[in-house]
């Protein structure tokens, strides 16, 4: 019988592992779990008769190739830094491997090898990136089959929180790598506007994040992602003059963010003495300017913000909460904080939203077609989110096993034998795209 | 006869060069000036009898070697990052080593080994850091003579211009490292302020520079340096509540300064594809939101500025001046433009202010005491910031010369027979330090 193998036994990794187990009998597969966490490993597994759980070390290299020899195709869920000698496991010891990671130039770079030894290394197939690539395109070749001529492309995503679990001030939860909450937004995002390249520095990103209005989905806050316009390529609208990718929030979130950016406190360079404070509500006098006016005055001072809703946001998370013992950046003090303060409860159900709108015409009539999904989760081990990151995976895999994903080498899953069926049978899991066209 | 060797014959070495080779015949050495551009090297020299120039490329091991071990003693100009394989040249060639550039952790290491050789390797031996460690602590060393209990030190210095040479709407020019231009503020500042630890991140250093009065050097525009703090041990004034060390720049500065940095100018992250844009002004543009109001108003809107003066002072230096073809970061780019728009004329004159004010109670009384200093240069090639940097760095090579420098290890100018000296020959240059005292 032949093995998966499953890297990584963390909060995405759920529902790709229920999915693969449901499926291992009939697709006669074993699934084998590897985690440094042992008991994590297991406790995914639920005791499933074809299922097996490892704790090896993946940074020993002798280890991580007898693990790595024993399985037909590899699905890394760790941190994206450790894909690259995966990779180069992989390569050497001809497997498959699907990530849901962001494509790096030195992955990239393997193309031919893999190419040349049969191989698949499909990247960037989660939810985003991931299911955003495969609904867009898919939107996008829609149009140009009916010959649209398309001038705008939107494309938005959030990982959130549903309303009736959504019980702070900033309206947000922890439903994904807190590290990348706290660092979006530390750089320059580059987007398309009108014909014209448009930069927008991280400290305006949230201070300027737009309202949309995605109709039947509410009302969001929307901040561009760092660049939009390297998608333009591989989304085959290199010439549209105006492309922009996003992230979601509820709103009232983005402001608030954009105080804390502005107060300093995402700042990874400075690290600091944390014996010299008490707490982080201290650490957050120490960021302020020393006159002798309220709390209240000296954030609204400093951020350039007069919202009241935005200073008790502030106020509201670096409370009197200790900090941490040992001395570290600003922004890993802060994503200390987040994953405290936003925790998931039990009970929580999240909520994951994404959006596609483009604009284009077809002779003399101007067409705008939407494509809209949200999905909620159950709770916060069955979260929407690790749905949508493990399912397409997953999916993914059993096309593999099947022999119906032929493609070879170094590919995002922007090919249609990748995304029609991966769409199709994410319909099952209530991943349904509702569509709109209207003329403009 | 022996060799003092010099590495670097950029700007600021024309005062250390000349400082040295009237000196030579006396003292019975000469001068090896080694620089990538022989002709400079050579036109440093001027044709003195007892100089040298020579071409030799530093990355070099060998050759490197070779230079070095035909002098007694090395002054090193060169860029920080280098100083480190030449200060291991010199631990194994049984050489002194001098530099203006700060102490690294590294070269730090270096200390023991540098004091079994017997020999002395002196960094922060310039302006600043340099004579205002020297200053500084002579005077901190004078109030502690009178039993004084200080309770607030801050010392500012400005590399400025001279009013009749200031001709454009910034009062500014290069007279040092335009990449340090750029890149101060980058980070966040630390200082201490009533016995509280104070973080003032990048986005609001300029934003909120103080004035600051200084009697007859007249008005400045003080920003706080990287870290006032971790000169409190080195300056013996490690309980003092309030300690802040800062730059100068003339009034009108940091307003526009801080426009820059908020409209994401000096994002040195962000490589740039200048072909996508004609001249500075597109640059400007694509860093604006697309907005169909005027210029000056999109940039007071990103800038959250609306003092006309501060976009007039944008608007002059992202003009019409075409892109370097090179792809490079913003911050790159922003240093070529300044080093255009920003060049000392040949006839200009530049300035150096340096201020240290200390308050202190001696039993029941208040006082404060001030120790400040200005130089004006005399053309671009002979500008006060060559003088300031490159004669400490000379009288300490002489100290040497005639043994009457003997501290052996590595070490920063804050020990009196360094000091004491090099302030007293200073005098003789025309920087002459006035004082005051007053009860506070």
């Amino acid at each position: 019988m032949r093995y998966i193998l499953v890297l990584g036994a963390g909060r995405s990794s759920t529902s790709l592992i229920d999915y693969l187990l449901k499926h291992a009998p009939e697709d006669r597969y074993q699934v084998l779990v590897n985690d440094v966490d042992l008991k994590l490993a297991q406790e995914k597994i639920g005791g499933h008769a074809l299922g097996e759980a490892s704790a090896i070390d993946i940074r020993q290299e002798s280890d991580r190739r007898k693990l790595i020899s024993k399985c037909f195709l590899v699905i890394s869920l760790l941190p994206p830094v450790l894909h690259q000698i995966i990779a180069e496991d992989c390569l050497n010891l001809h497997k498959h491997l699907l990530t849901a990671s962001y494509l790096s130039p030195e992955l990239q770079d393997l193309h031919q090898d893999a190419l040349d030894k049969g191989l698949l290394f499909l990247t960037e197939t989660g939810l985003d990136p991931g299911i955003d690539h495969m609904s867009a395109i898919k939107l996008i070749r829609e149009i140009k089959a009916e010959s649209g001529a398309i001038h705008s492309f939107k494309s938005y995503t959030g990982g959130l929180i549903e309303k009736k679990s959504d019980n702070n001030p900033w309206h947000y939860k922890i439903t994904w790598n807190p590290r990348n909450v706290v660092m979006a937004g530390s750089q320059t995002a580059r987007l398309r506007e009108n014909g014209e390249v448009k930069f927008v520095p991280h400290s305006h990103l949230f201070r300027e994040a737009h309202q949309v209005d995605l109709g039947h989905l509410g009302l969001f806050e929307m901040y561009p992602n760092r660049d939009s316009i390297s998608y333009a390529n591989i989304y085959d609208i290199d010439l549209v003059p105006t492309i922009i990718r996003g992230t979601l929030r509820h709103p009232g979130f983005c402001k608030a963010w954009a105080g804390l950016v502005s107060l300093g406190l995402t700042d990874d360079q400075l690290v600091v003495d944390t014996s010299q404070f008490g707490s982080y509500r201290d650490l957050l006098q120490a960021f302020l300017p020393g006159d002798h006016t309220s709390l209240a005055e000296k954030i609204a001072k400093r951020i350039l913000m007069v919202e009241p809703q935005v200073i008790e946001q502030i106020k509201w998370l670096f409370d009197e909460t200790p900090l941490p013992a040992e001395n570290m950046s600003v922004a890993k003090l802060t994503e200390h904080l987040i994953i405290e303060k936003w925790v998931l409860q039990p009970q929580d159900q999240d909520l994951v939203v994404m959006h596609h709108e483009v604009e284009y015409h077809v002779g003399k009539t101007c067409i705008k077609r939407t494509s809209s999904m949200s999905m909620t989760g159950q709770n916060s081990r069955k979260t929407a989110m690790a749905n949508l990151v493990g399912l397409p995976l997953g999916i993914c895999a059993r096309l593999l096993c099947h022999d119906k994903l032929l493609l070879r080498g170094v590919h995002l899953p922007v090919h249609q034998e990748i995304y029609l069926p991966t769409l199709q049978e994410l319909q099952i899991f209530g991943v349904k795209f509702t569509e709109t066209k209207s003329a403009l």
